[in-house]
């Protein structure tokens, strides 16, 4: 058995092949009603799919819209994705997916497979600096947005954002205001343009009240692995903190965890902050006090951008920036 | 600009357009070592992409499988997801991800589209009876591979399932020895088998111990949303319960939510079980007490499975049956 194809259509339906293609590419105002439907139906219950280059070349658009992210099993990126595709399914495009682990081979080799499948345009959450990756999508000329991650040439492309920096002074004026003085910071991945942005923010606004230490700056990576790491390690290097501010929520929701495990009262012993209000902030005990980026509303804009460079609109702004906001819970 | 092609490299070369085709396609026998050195530095320089289809006429293979999941924002299937990645990755293959909601419109919408970008085979998570895809994998001879959900025909498809009934017996054994006579149940979705099969599980063993009451039987969605819901109905219709048991995790942790919220003591005043063993499982505090699915080991071996498939190799077993396991944590 092989594929269905127009040929077998046209055996069993008794036609020529053109014909059957006539009928499938809707150029049939030569053919009779009688064969239309015999062709359509015989279509359908054979179960013929057109070939997606053919199809491609006749109507010039796929209909499908490519998403490379770092990892589908983070909160934070299914989000995204989620929200890109339901926005895409409004639009009456298809979403295929690609996970790159943030390596730089895996996302060139993704970037290559979604070009080679002909699709429409891009949504690319870098992995890194991804240069090679940028580059290879301009010159095949598809159209691209990127999201959440800055790289060095963001202002040349598309591209939706949260405004980081800005989310951690807001972070650290909360925890100030509260009373707290000593706060320990735990960082991303070093290679990531947003773990600049967050920790900036942290030196900036813990220097203007005169707080900043470097020794309380921890390593982390974004995963709630990470975040339990780094946490161990703040309690084994420190003493007598008043909060822990995790640059993303992942992170936090494992350093609960061995807080928690460890006998701490939150927020009474330590205050505990996350950046992204991923969904998962709110479902924890206690509710995770956070930055909140409009996750959802990110992956829609992201997804509508796409489809307006798709279609070739007009575009007012390349880039859209968003603001982060305070949602005050239980930690 | 446009997509970079073979003419493109040609005249860029200097040489004819078939020099380049026989070059990229390593039919160079008869090319000078210059030559072929020249026009493969400016593919690469260039960022050529191979054209899908032609590449595939000529392989007769993509290197590529879709993957068909109801939900990537669910944990379940993420992780499965996530191995099925890791696997092809190894055995060199690249993975495109469908997300259907459940939804048969939207599954069948991802199977056409999958189909047509000549995939070589599809692990396929259904979302329900799914008659219709598995009809058009089948017509268009395209490898597939069940995953964790069954459907009526099951015995005559590849697939890779965990013994869910099986895995409530545990279950109930255990809540029953510690104790538990009032034992309510959260049952999943109705359309789905895995739902019977969990739900005849808790009946048959109850029945066993002549505890059966069907109004401790609740409706729930597989979603930590449901839990929530659900739980919050239980409190509402039931009292003196020793213990629910929720047919998965994601409801079980949105259960726990309600719990604590309400000042209940875990495993004290409530006993709680879960099922699937997701990576969360472990990270909520108090750590849930689950049945667990090898769920890593699951998609790893469907990816094993549907490469053997596609390879024409010897398949000992059609459908692969994974014993669960009783994880005793701190619910």
């Amino acid at each position: 058995m092989k594929k269905v194809t127009m040929l077998d259509i046209a055996k069993m339906a008794g036609v020529s092949k053109a014909t059957v293609s006539m009928v499938l590419s809707k150029h049939d105002q030569s053919i009779s009603e009688e064969t239309r439907n015999k062709v359509l139906s015989l279509a359908k219950e054979m179960n013929y799919i057109p070939n997606s280059l053919a199809r491609s070349l006749s109507t010039k658009k796929t209909g499908t819209i490519g998403i490379i992210l770092p990892d589908i099993t983070n909160p934070f990126f299914s989000s995204i994705a989620r929200a890109i595709e339901d926005e895409a399914s409004l639009l009456g495009y298809n979403v295929i997916f690609c996970n790159t682990d943030n390596e730089t081979n895996k996302e060139e080799k993704y970037i290559k497979l979604l070009i080679s499948k002909l699709v429409d345009g891009v949504i690319f959450i870098a992995g890194g600096e991804s240069e090679n990756s940028v580059k290879m999508l301009k010159h095949n000329n598809i159209p691209f947005v990127l999201v959440d991650r800055y790289i060095d040439t963001h202002e040349e492309e598309y591209g939706v954002y949260a405004l980081n920096k800005d989310g951690v002074l807001k972070g650290i004026e909360y925890l100030y205001n509260e009373g707290s003085r000593r706060i320990a910071f735990v960082e991303g991945p070093k290679t990531l343009e947003i773990s600049r942005q967050r920790l900036d923010g942290y030196k900036y606004s813990m220097n203007k009240y005169g707080l900043y230490d470097e020794r309380l700056v921890f390593s982390g990576d974004f995963t709630i692995d990470g975040g339990i790491k780094a946490t161990e390690s703040i309690l084994q290097k420190t003493t007598n903190l008043d909060a822990i501010f995790y640059s993303n929520d992942a992170m936090a929701l494992g350093g609960i965890k061995v807080l928690l495990k460890r006998g701490f009262k939150i927020p009474k012993d330590i205050r505990v902050l996350g950046f992204d209000n991923i969904e998962l902030s709110e479902i924890f005990e206690p509710e995770l006090t956070t930055i909140a980026q409009p996750i959802y509303e990110m992956g829609k804009q992201s997804c509508k951008l796409l489809i307006d460079v798709i279609d070739a609109a007009d575009v007012e702004n390349k880039q859209i920036y968003f603001e982060t906001e305070l949602i005050i819970r239980e930690t």
